[in-house]
């Protein structure tokens, strides 16, 4: 299967991509590079593609069961509200739950810190014909990590390289890695936090430490510039989507991931028994 | 939040409750019982009340990581074609993929069966908050473990109570369990196993051995029909749900869900933090 769409005037494996000369700060949140139309087209397209993704994730099951070893690995990091559970929700969710393997990463915990940083990232790899979802992830490590010296700098530095060479292995054993910064502007974080004070059934979704985390935007802008450069590889790329417009990321992420299924481009399996001699036994078979 | 439909003039709750006098062999596979239509009624319905799961699934996510220990495990138990999956993916599949654990129990690996029974089940129970679900079951083992004498009859004897103790604990820790056997006609899985051996993109769904059960099935109804009555208790109930039309099973059982669901009746929870505070610490923090 390949997979075109007329939505789309530039791919946005090409616009989104971070390059050597990437600026994050030349990014314009309230952008929506390459796709034709605003956000009722983007509504449309979102719909007409899950059924792409559908069936693309079902042929990466089924070639799973039959032995094949791809899989794929989505991450998705960001500035709190930038919209991570929207495009779970409404990219990841359009497809089979029993093909996705779904991680949130939360503050480590004792045991978790006892080891690398690495340690609990590994025991969350998505299996074989699986679509793995990082809801954070080891770049954690690295941005917060760093922003709020959890590490000594020393450490932060050798994260870098440790995780180019973890995500190496990853892709070696047949997983392709999409790694996602969604990029909101200030403005709308503070929009969106001031909706969760505003509404009774968003307060759970508050936290006081948002607003501290927000007091740490340049540091966190300056990590991610950095992290970003450092580990966005040929192999394992970083795509900055611009996320003001909640419609585009979803559309932009959701290309991403069925243009990653197109180029492992999963096959269904072979029969391993013998289709005629099946049918026969079937017909044969009285209950 | 209430739950009422017009679709419904009998709840599933009543009409397919396993209760002391349940007979399996009486079970019509190709009925509908209380439901007012057919499929394309059904299909309407499956998508009006999605959005009420939905809802219902967040404010149970939400009250989840406010302390509450409220959750849901659906069992899903059925011989092969049933619909188990489509059950998964369209009924399970409209709520957040955050919100749901789905573990699907295969034959037991070496390290599972020198353990007890349970053993591998009592790792993969709800979270608070969470919608359990089980494809394949600890039932597995009084079902095919009776059929083919996989363990002694004292064992599988022994295994009801252990069962039924098992789903107290369960209930007592604060999850509603809702178990569904899906019922089909021995003609209905010969088409439908005759369609998976016509059509190559169903070929990895299709192996020899559900030839070699089918072979089986009234061993296996006398099965279920001991193990329903066995474990079918008030507080963790069996529902045998019609399945030879996929649109009823689907509804049904997104009815029990909805009813077990509302039964809990989840509340978005309270803020922690001072609401007005945080909204002056917000309006004054710049970036």
């Amino acid at each position: 299967m390949s997979f075109h769409s007329a939505a789309w005037s530039k791919d946005p494996q090409d616009t989104l991509r971070v390059g050597p000369d990437f600026d994050l700060s030349a990014v314009d949140p309230d952008s929506t590079p390459g796709f034709n139309g605003g956000k009722k087209a983007g509504r449309a397209e979102l719909a007409a593609v899950s059924e792409d993704l559908s069936d693309l994730q079902e042929r990466l099951f089924a070639a799973g069961t039959a032995g094949s070893t791809d899989s794929v690995l989505l991450v998705l990091q960001a500035m709190d509200t930038a919209g991570k559970g929207g495009i779970v929700r409404h990219v990841v969710g359009a497809v089979d739950p029993q093909g996705v393997q779904l991680a949130s990463f939360k503050k480590p915990t004792p045991e978790e810190l006892s080891h690398d940083f690495l340690w609990r990232i590994r025991k969350e790899v998505p299996a074989p014909g699986k679509i793995g979802v990082f809801d954070r992830s080891h770049y954690e490590d690295v941005l917060i990590g760093r922003v709020r010296s959890l590490a000594p700098a020393e450490e932060i530095e050798r994260r870098y390289g440790a995780i180019v060479d973890f995500e190496r292995e990853l892709v070696d054993s047949g997983t392709r890695v999409i790694k996602v910064m969604l990029q909101i502007s200030p403005e709308t974080q503070k929009e969106r936090l001031t909706e969760r004070l505003n509404r009774p059934d968003k307060y759970w979704k508050f936290n006081p430490s948002d607003i501290d985390e927000r007091a740490f935007w340049p540091a966190y802008q300056d990590a991610y510039q950095r992290a970003l450069l450092r580990t966005s590889t040929a192999d394992a790329p970083w795509f900055v989507v611009p996320a003001n417009n909640k419609w585009y990321a979803r559309v932009a992420v959701q290309h991403l991931l069925v243009d990653a299924l197109s180029g492992i481009n999963p096959q269904w399996p072979a029969a391993t028994y013998d289709v005629e001699a099946e049918k026969l036994r079937l017909a044969a078979s009285t209950v």
